[in-house]
């Protein structure tokens, strides 16, 4: 799974168009004020392991909201942050379980609509810290360089 | 080299700091409309060719600028989108000169700050083809999934 991750004044979004994996009743508009923008891509590779990459992902995060200083969090589905993307099912629950479990750790967090094609603004924070990307691995349950998971050879049972 | 592409009604940039590979007098602060954002990460596998990273990165841009129907590009230096980041002199280099390119082709081509961390403002258009992204792959001249990249032994040289 990869995540891109802002610190951000302000996010908005505003739903345009449905693509065939459109979920069927999402919030069509919504913002956040002093968030963390999370674009998320969920990868093939992270079905070997959702749960996994749930707690993993939810444990990285957690870690850097924690240096931010921040309470908020937009998860964003996004779709063009890796090469070989999760099927649509997976990728929803993997990201459903890491709202609630944000939201369960006192996190105010938000996920924009999945599946829809999407307008959006963006007004970025810029501090050295506000930009940032996160891989993280179904593998070794944490970040790493995805290099584990193209040598394993668990990879070629579902490439 | 990965790039992030967003068809934009506008964006807006100002340098907010610099990181120890900041280019030494930039254009501190911008804004572009109705332009296509390409945030570009050179990754370290781009060192090999250079000349050919250019000319590839080019040619995939102006497919999508023709799909588009876009004449203006933000060139958006982001170190945020692979995990092996190219040495800071050659992403420059790739960087200036895909931005020169573009020029002679037609395109107004505007590059953001390198090296420097930056606040930016994105208005995007959220139309089915206004979000993509590309890997340019030195090996082949082209877009690709870089699993080319993974097996080719010349990617042991420089890892």
């Amino acid at each position: 799974m990869r995540i891109l991750g802002i610190h951000t004044d302000r996010v908005y979004y505003k739903v345009t168009s449905k693509t065939k994996f459109a979920e069927p009743d999402p919030i069509k508009e919504d913002e956040m004020e002093n968030c963390v923008l999370l674009f998320a891509s969920v990868e093939k590779l992270d079905e070997i392991s959702p749960e996994l990459t749930v707690s993993a992902a939810v444990d990285s995060i957690m870690i850097r909201l924690g240096r931010l200083g921040a309470k908020r969090v937009m998860l964003f589905p996004y779709a063009h942050l890796v090469s070989d993307l999760g099927c649509p099912g997976i990728s929803q629950w993997i990201l459903k379980n890491i709202q609630s479990r944000l939201t369960e750790k006192g996190i105010e967090t938000k996920k924009a609509a999945f599946g829809w094609y999407k307008e959006f603004e963006i007004k970025s924070k810029g501090h050295p810290m506000a930009d940032f990307s996160m891989t993280i691995c179904p593998y070794a349950g944490g970040e790493c360089d995805s290099k584990c998971c193209q040598s394993n050879p668990v990879n070629k049972i579902i490439s």
